[in-house]
């Protein structure tokens, strides 16, 4: 191996970041209506979790009490919010969880700026196109033929972009992320580390007593506005396509089996899994370790509660839990229900001693 | 960054393919029996999901209704079918879902152009062994020292083989899979993209209140025909081997422990957990999101359904549920009997009722 | 694609090792106080695997009586034991499974020979901190802009490290694994083939009927002595960090949501999943498949059985399982009360039954 110089160069670490309150308050179009404009924040934090220099913020009204107890500073709270303390700043804005975002931003660490080109290492198939000008592709990233990358697209370091898939606009593909042949994304996809779009779909036919693989010959759609979880599979269809409705949301380490249509601003918890065929309606909500058998449809607004298990249609809207899924106050029961069991026996045993004392007694 | 120029090649859309009845019933070696010769099919899907000129086939005689129901043109149907439609093509073929499977790949996008050979930005050790006319090595695909790649097998880009791995003939390693050092495959072995095979068992002594890392110093073994999802990690053993059997087909995002070791031609279906040491026998099924403990025997043709957990060695062929899982019958009704403790609240209560009643006309 | 020329080199089979007792019992500091000095060993494995010629251990007390049964030729036990066999090498030593792992190592294929500095195909950003002569950084390895590599680290080909992510000394990064930016890497931190850490946490506000991206802004912090295994996804904190405490050890497919903090030496089995912002204390246990719901406190020396799923705080250290989590008595009765469901109902109906027959003869 060649060793290379590395240029050793000073650590930059950056001054710690300070912002008075008045300028909070401009920074989330706010009105501080307590506290001193002058005085600084230079940290935030949730409201169990801050200290004193921190700003908070109290988007949840189940967490209102903490508004008297917590170390922050200063809190952003929403217009119409009573029941105030009295020793902190206290700024209203109409959406204090969104308005906490900005203050993130502020204090985030720098991004990376963005490179526009392709790294010289990166390996563009001759046929592939991309406007060089307009795309940020990173190193030793892969392009494979017939590919097709949308203005303002990013692909980062590794990624891998296979033959004819093609990518709307404004696509970040994460590092060593894959999108395999033909498959389709939309505008403003995100695709996170590790997650594999369009393997092969699971599919056998058994023969002479071996399970001979079924051709899967079909792609993966996904539409505008959707983010894929680090280390998530979509398979491809078998024929036909694997589709993911616009502006759904897929956590990490989840599965989409083949043929899975998902409708539109789904929400998928990690390490659920959906088998084959299986299609969603809109608004479909999956807690963590869900898992949906393959072949049922599941309606508009279905949320499915961590670790349930589908085995059936699910045709009304609404809240379901447990294995197999039932609605939620019925399924809650069905997970407390063998908590009774030892009242029971205990009442029947005292039943039973009752009524032998009774026989006893009308046999004498 | 620098500026690459990339051609932009104009796009070749597909001209839409459309096959006869008669070129079909060619294409599936089977019979036309209704219908009319020179009409022609255009597309294909599900019985449930054809639309007009679309071939559709009946391959499961649970879904026999639905040739009634289904808007297809065409139906790819068993010999000995009866009660048919009156208004659709028919064929008649030994085996409709391998039929269908024909008809797909006729249908399919066209596949990427095979490229023999070693890509120029691939890294192959200077003592791995492998023909570059008989196997194609794609772009950043590394290949360290001492492995050995079979003839015909295709790594794809930016797959990784380690120190002294070993191919057998006709694999595939999709894009950024990762083989690990002395890890073995047999003959066509299919690993998709994102799988890691041959990481670290997870092993620890607990000694001096801290976790020691016991060593990983045996390999995976994957016998031939097996097939491997995207995102599954099979770990390497302690010592000797974790030993996959021929025929296997595991699905994605799959937990292999160290030193597991599966009989031939099972079937693991996304999101099953197998813990260290457990071996299965031949032909065992496991749903989706099973998990099984560390140091068990499951026999062969064992089936587990999806979400079940094992604790214990399961020493008969045959279907299993549940947690901790039990033969199927009485598997479900482990799952169904909670749901009968409302009714028998109520009958004892009622029982309870009664009795006093008896008690006070007995006490008068 | 360009041929290129790969030498045929012949294979170097390894000579099979064996070992005398005698060096057996000086290789593991041990003593042998039965059987031949000069006999050899040739293999080695567990009491229940091991064949003729193979050296096994028993650290176990659980497995003692297979120290009558095994096959093996030498077995290494601790220095109290008794009810010894008389057919057998013994060895005495203080610890039979960290002096098992001595001889692992001796039987162990040569472990591939660490190439110091960097591969000339990896891409080092100019502004990247590391020494060449004292790092190895594989094949197609990535390390963007003001990201610092502490000495000792191997980063192993196709890893990515993101802008300004730090390494401490001694870590191992493996073949494809992913650092994003800004996270902080302890020294002696193992990541394994195709973990990411760093990803964006999942979360979003819904807004205007779609489901609006809450920047990820934070880093992941990882300490001393950390393990995390293959496929394994870490999320980047909201704000501020999710926190690995030293010494913990994560197994494969394990999610770990953004902001959790887990406490020191931790144990996290495979397909195990922790949401957002929950707290683990330290010297906690996840069996495999676990889940935990976001925001919660999980006491120190906390144990969940694997399967278990946990909605509410566990404030006291112990074992738990079942779903929702119980501690561990109560836990696995919940498991087996519906099994007395039937029995329940045969008894109440016999009791309704006599008492039938009673009011019946009553009313006479």
């Amino acid at each position: 191996m060649a060793a290379v110089s590395i240029s050793p160069l000073p650590f930059k670490p950056m001054p710690p970041p300070v912002l008075t309150h008045q300028s909070l308050a401009k920074l989330v179009s706010g009105t501080l209506i307590q506290g001193d404009a002058d005085s600084t924040i230079s940290g935030l934090n949730s409201l169990s979790e801050a200290v004193a220099g921190d700003v908070s913020f109290l988007g949840n009204p189940r967490y209102a009490a903490q508004i008297k107890t917590t170390k922050a500073t200063a809190i952003l709270i929403t217009q119409s919010l009573t029941d105030l303390p009295h020793d902190k700043a206290l700024i209203r804005v109409d959406n204090p969880t969104l308005a906490f975002s900005t203050v993130i931003k502020w204090f985030a660490p720098p991004a990376r700026p963005l490179m526009i080109g392709v790294h010289p290492s990166a390996i563009i198939a001759s046929s592939a196109r991309l406007d060089p000008s307009k795309v940020s592709v990173g190193p030793h990233a892969v392009i494979e033929d017939e590919a097709v990358i949308g203005d303002g697209s990013i692909i980062h370091a590794g990624a891998y972009i296979g033959y004819a898939a093609k990518l709307g606009n404004d696509c970040v593909i994460h590092a060593n992320a894959v999108i395999k042949e033909h498959c389709l994304l939309g505008h403003r996809v995100i695709i996170h580390s590790g997650a594999v779009i369009g393997s092969d779909g699971f599919g056998y036919e058994l023969a002479n007593g071996r399970h001979q693989k079924i051709e899967q010959l079909g792609i993966v759609q996904i539409d505008d506005d959707v983010e894929v979880g680090s280390c998530t599979s979509i398979d491809r269809a078998r024929f036909g396509r694997t589709h993911i409705g616009s502006g759904t949301k897929i956590d990490n380490l989840v599965q989409i089996g083949h043929n899975v249509v998902t409708g539109k601003n789904c929400i998928l918890v990690s390490q659920t899994g959906i088998s084959g065929s299986t299609r969603l309606g809109n608004y479909v909500v999956m807690g963590g370790q869900v898992g949906v058998a393959g072949h049922l449809q599941i309606a508009d607004q279905v949320t499915l509660l961590a670790k349930s298990g589908v085995t059936k249609n699910l045709a009304a809207p609404g809240a379901y839990t447990g294995y197999p899924a039932k609605p939620l106050i019925e399924g809650r029961k069905m997970l407390t229900y063998p908590g009774r069991v030892p009242e029971l026996l205990e009442r029947v045993k005292e039943l039973e001693r009752k009524l032998a004392a009774i026989n006893g007694k009308t046999a004498e």
